[in-house]
């Protein structure tokens, strides 16, 4: 297989059928390009235009006078073979189609025509039909959406595979604004050179990346992607969503992308067997990208919860039970130490109901407290910003605790304007803010399960 | 049982334990009745203050000159059966009494002593160990949460009533954001006198009221609960969230409230048989609300999806599928006029793909045809505004389709900034917007199992 190295840190770039019309795509990758100050130089191509965005703008990539490492392509279907082929003879190692109307439109004598182009001159190919890469690091922005429509991540840990270019630019849009970084991003579409397995493949390597999270609607090479994912799932976690379950879903994967979904029942088995992480829907999977990619594994399945909302701490106990996770027992020392710094209508059990008018410092003394008992491998603080003594001041607290990352500490939160700006907070310092219980249970029990699984693996 | 119109709808306010210290609860609760401008007279009590908040403060409830209708009570625990006696003898006909210190601290004979103090004259009395009563057309706010920290929300077709007061207060604040209106809301703590039948039994006849949401750990009456449901369901949808549902969640709520959270089982089964709608979880909870509240009975369970995404139409496909909906087979009609006027990557196939450069009238124009096919009982509309070519004005084609409310209109919408401000923008004009597939599926297979039970009861 091609190095997948010029496509995601490439330190020159063609982007060929560039245009000087505002709001066409090649107009807008330049833009992005530009805008994101890649460092290395940006040659426009097309055979029309003198200048695109203050650059040169070049014939053809043949008439480029420096090295070329990574062609961003979107033209006409017709004339991407063409313009291929002219890589190949530049030099291009890597190449991302962008452009759609291959085997998902009936072309596939097109597509792999693409194919061979590229493994005659080595070429790693991305696409066609996708949205490509982003690579915050290298500065690398292959999409051609507009920031203002579409944001983008910081740099960070989650690296996102999407086959659906759809999926891709909304994980992107959400993923930015929640403040979670990412090392890599690739839509890869049609998947006719480079497929899911071969990107897994790279990522596994890859140091700037601790997950994986991958959008499926089915998989190209099934063989090898159960091999490659056996060995990848004992190094990092990786969240999986797959698409195409039922049999319209599947029907509706097939007019979509052409790529045969499969039986669920086999994805299924291959995803248990070798300890994938899998995320029933798409809130599942951002809470699960969330959790893994910001907490230390998990010792085992007891839960301390504090809250300041005895309701609250009714239905935390609900749902960590309902998914199979335990409420720890606080030891003697615990609830002796509990007893000494709380007021009387505190009662010294878990969940630890703190009651209506804890502020930060009673919260304080009871995640210090509550995480010190080793018979509490995890803790879960709800925190309700409605009370009129809770207030900013906890999330320093919470960060403080999590950022020890001797045990997992999450937090749930949930409410308005106020609320949601102490979510936030709370997320860009690494510490995975659910918006209830349910959410915060399930993604739990998951960082229990695979710390379980790397613990005997 | 009393009238429960002085505490919903009270003429005038007294608050017991005024208070001129900023961020008191007894200061707070005099603040938003003067900020929300609650039209009648509100009297400040406390025996050592002169003013608060600019209103002549009373000795006690018996120095007041004119009628009132409603206490609100914020004082000692000890001192309450006092002030609640002083309240009969004036002739007040409801009270909330705020206080905590009662049953849920073991101090059951002190709250049965409110229970015979209020039976004895006839007052209809809310709490102890409450938040007690919103009524946005009525101006009436007993909460003593700040509003900065709370948001209230608006005036609408959403009755809240819960027994947490921590799940209350969160509730009023997310739909103070998210924009639903509410007609009532009303937190009723332990419930000494007032329970939850006696709630909803108000809120059955109550024509502000299309939709009530309750969230219980238990009921105090179950003969009587379900009896009252079982009318009341065929009346309005009723939408209830049961915690205290595992064994450490049955444990956890006895501690909180006292109550007795009793067999899941029995609950599930009362639910099931009197056609109650019931959420698993606070966020089931809040999208059953709003589809409630906003949409008109569905006549069936077959579904359109139209979307500018692919991706995004297979996860809804599986989530319908896995919901037990239909996804709608087209009729050669609905085929026809898709082909005359789609471009030809447009396949006229449900669900409906209007590709990546879909604009707002090709939304519109499929949102017609679809809507029109008598094969069709609901429209998803999903949304991605991620791309270049879809904005705000596909927000307009949408509330106009739901307008109509000849069927269903829902949609899904995720991302960031930009989405959110579009989602929004749908949810203020009556339009409920999801931020996936499964929990857009999971709404709606709810909706078209009560529109079931209705055609039949």
């Amino acid at each position: 297989m091609q190095s997948l190295k010029p496509v995601f840190e490439p330190k020159s770039i063609a982007v060929i059928g560039a245009s000087r019309e505002p709001g066409k795509i090649g107009n807008v990758l330049v833009k992005n390009l530009v805008d994101s100050n890649f460092p290395g130089p940006v040659y426009p191509v097309n055979p029309s235009a003198d200048e695109v965005h203050g650059l040169k703008c070049f014939k053809s990539v043949l008439a480029i006078p420096g090295k070329v490492e990574c062609a961003v392509i979107a033209i006409r279907a017709g004339l991407v073979p063409k313009a291929l082929a002219e890589c190949g003879r530049k030099g291009v190692k890597g190449a991302i189609v962008i452009s759609g109307g291959f085997s998902e439109a009936g072309e596939e004598a097109l597509e792999n025509g693409l194919v061979r182009i590229s493994r005659r001159h080595g070429i790693a190919l991305i696409g066609p039909n996708c949205l490509g890469v982003v690579n915050p690091a290298a500065k690398m922005d292959s999409i051609f959406l507009p920031t203002y429509k579409m944001g983008r991540p910081t740099q960070g840990g989650i690296a996102f595979v999407t086959q659906s270019g759809a999926v891709g630019s909304m994980v992107l849009d959400v993923v930015a604004r929640e403040g979670f970084g990412i090392s890599k991003f690739v839509s890869y579409g049609n998947a006719a050179a480079i497929d899911e397995t071969d990107l897994l493949r790279y990522l596994m390597n890859d140091r700037e990346t601790n997950i994986i999270v991958l959008y499926i609607e089915g998989v190209k090479r099934g063989r090898e992607f159960y091999d490659l994912t056996k060995r990848l799932a004992k190094k990092k976690p990786l969240v999986v969503l797959k698409a195409g379950v039922t049999e319209k879903g599947i029907a509706a994967a097939l007019s979509h992308t052409a790529s045969l979904a499969g039986s669920d029942a086999a994805y299924r088995a291959v995803f248990r067997q070798n300890h994938l992480i899998e995320a029933k829907s798409l809130d599942d999977m951002f809470d699960y990208a969330k959790i893994f990619t910001t907490q230390p594994k998990c010792a085992g399945d007891r839960v301390a919860v504090v809250t300041n909302g005895g309701g609250m701490g009714v239905l935390a106990a609900d749902a960590l039970e309902g998914e199979g996770l335990k409420l720890a027992e606080f030891s003697r020392e615990t609830r002796k130490a509990l007893r000494a710094c709380m007021p009387e209508l505190v009662k010294d059990e878990n969940p630890l109901d703190l009651v209506g008018d804890a502020d930060a410092s009673r919260f304080s003394d009871a995640i210090r407290i509550a995480s010190s008992d080793p018979g509490v491998d995890a803790l879960a603080v709800i925190t309700l910003f409605q009370t009129a003594s809770l207030d900013s001041r906890v999330v320093d607290v919470i960060i403080n605790a999590s950022a020890r990352k001797r045990k997992p500490v999450i937090n749930i939160t949930l409410g308005g304007e106020y609320s949601e700006m102490q979510r936030r907070a709370l997320e860009s310092s690494g510490v995975p803010s659910f918006s209830s219980p349910t959410s915060a249970a399930r993604s739990l029990a998951k960082l229990v399960e695979y710390s379980r699984f790397t613990k005997k693996a």
